[in-house]
């Protein structure tokens, strides 16, 4: 595999990008150290991507695997026929849906391209016109996508005026999508339309992703990004150095708790405290009306290692108890707005969450 | 050097202990991963164990520095004259002072051996008995910082019931004093007097001293300790597990408002958010009169890498910007209560800290 090393850029990275003949994945365990994009050539290779956690980002992996999808297919004779491919295409979505079994934007996309294979075929298209339309299809996906961010962003960026300091924790960010990515989205519209901010990364224990990719990315992309430790946060509003906080989520319930990278809700009192709106940034499909409240949200508890020995080294005693939640939740009277493609939306969260979907 | 390494047992570790012949001092880099007490002989090993930080803490600095004098004069040829011996006190006190030229306990009780020795000899002593003398006045030093905590322990303790979860950032333990330090004193009292509580120790970002030293000394004595990402503080009070929080500090001001270890204040917004008593322990020594408010006390600012390479490996981007406070100020209005060996302190600070020293 032959690697492209594009350090030192100021150009917004992306997670990957199809090159006409294969699939260029960025290789996210390699950051903050290496930018290096694979070229992806195989269904087995995005297989590899996704199962080791090179690329992350439920949309990143749902539209690499839609690209896996073609990657699968494109090499099939044209006079097979269309009842051979249509197997074809299921067996590799079949194998594509084993990298992470517990990854719902991955299953979308997987079912996303069966079923287009599947309506071109009813439709009377024949293999080779439908092997083409497949690669099209991941196009779009990883196109919509780039669009429902872009939307994000402006919506978001209605919100924040010139010289505001905005603060944010973990990585709702390019990285994990196609472009842009959520609570990130204004930060690179406002470099586009020349508004200045000045952003503070939490950068997000134990596993830092606010230090190894929000920093990161925005500080390659050319944004004003200063990182600071979780901790830190506090000290910085009381400067009166943070005008907004904007966080992604990871499911909104019907109520408008939020579940989110554990420290978003000490994040969002601290913000309350010092009379700062603190912002959700996310997808509509992220928003679950069959959740009714946060309290429905299960929240995973991660391994103690994670705490303990987070960076190579032992940093705590042996054998000490520790409590590590991967999330927490913050109920709806922190929540000054949640901003999705469609609009910004306010409370009261039950009624006008329901609203959207109207 | 010989070491003494007792790893596993459930007793208070102890910063250094004098064993009759020498210095048993705790060699605090190897924590936690080796619990190795050097046995110090000389003044010269004393200024190395200060100088390379194996002892920290300001008041067990101190007592160090005042057993280093005794160990550079016990062996003065008795005969050798009062006047001789007054010379090497203070030739040793001016050596042993520059292991740590910004430690003023360390200062303070230099002065206090030389001032010693010198009311001594004005009273007639002979050289023989002044030596003697001095290790007396070291074990003293030690024994009334052991006394000022145990004080601020039992002070403390009245404010916790039976059951409580406590929280605590950053170490104001024993480590740093003679014994049983100031934060963690109602930790060990509570132990001593079968008292259960349960213990949410920080981690303390950037430095983690709540992972290497706080959580590692609780759980030695036997304490019942949970080791916690900073970030997760406001989690743990929203489960409902934290009925109170208490920390030590730097310097307190003349109105009651107090520096401590970057994080104090966000823990304390989180505390008054969550109704939830917020502790300040300290030695009356730590409470400055002559510094007005919180704005008056400076805050530094520390080196990029503790927070993007502090574990050994880079974990942030090259050149990333941040900013790293080593304090920050909790406003008075966010504190409960302030506990020092002469008793507990409420609002309004400005009249009740100066009654104190009335």
């Amino acid at each position: 595999m032959t690697n492209t090393a594009l350090s030192g850029q100021k150009e917004a990275l992306q997670s990957l990008r199809w090159s006409g003949e294969q699939l260029d994945l960025l290789d996210q365990r390699l950051l903050p150290e290496e930018i290096v994009y694979l070229p992806l050539q195989t269904p087995v290779e995005v297989w590899e991507a996704i199962r080791h956690l090179k690329v992350r980002g439920a949309p990143a992996i749902g539209i690499a695997a839609a690209y896996g999808v073609y990657l699968g297919v494109r090499d099939f004779a044209a006079d097979g026929g269309v009842a051979a491919l249509l197997q074809e295409v299921e067996r590799q979505c079949s194998y594509l849906a084993t990298s992470r079994p517990t990854a719902v934007n991955l299953f979308w996309a997987l079912d996303r391209m069966q079923a287009h294979a599947q309506t071109l075929a009813d439709a009377g298209a024949d293999a080779g016109a439908i092997i083409e339309s497949l690669l099209d299809e991941a196009i779009r996906i990883q196109a919509a996508d780039e669009e429902t961010n872009r939307l994000i962003g402006e919506h978001a960026l209605t919100l924040f005026e010139d010289g505001f300091g905005v603060l944010t924790h973990c990585n709702a960010g390019g990285l994990a999508t196609a472009k842009y990515g959520t609570a990130l989205a204004p930060f690179y519209l406002a470099l586009e339309k020349g508004v200045n901010l000045k952003v503070y990364a939490d950068e997000t224990r134990p596993v830092l992703q606010g230090a190894r990719l929000t920093a990161f990315e925005l500080q390659q992309a050319g944004v004003d990004v200063t990182l600071i430790c979780d901790n830190m946060a506090g000290a910085v509003m009381a400067k009166g150095w943070v005008q907004a906080v904007i966080v992604g989520t990871d499911r909104v319930a019907a109520n408008g708790d939020v579940a989110n990278k554990i420290g978003t809700y000490s994040v969002a009192v601290l913000a309350k405290a010092h009379g700062i709106p603190f912002y959700v940034a996310c997808p509509m499909s992220t928003i679950d009306l069959n959740t009714p409240t946060g309290a429905d949200i299960p929240i995973e508890e991660r391994h103690e290692d994670e705490i303990t020995q987070g960076f190579g080294k032992r940093t705590a005693p042996q054998g000490v108890k520790v409590f590590n939640p991967a999330f927490d939740v913050t109920p709806n009277e922190y929540v000054t707005a949640i901003i999705t493609e469609k609009g910004i939306v306010r409370a009261p969260y039950t009624d006008n969450l329901r609203k959207l979907f109207e």
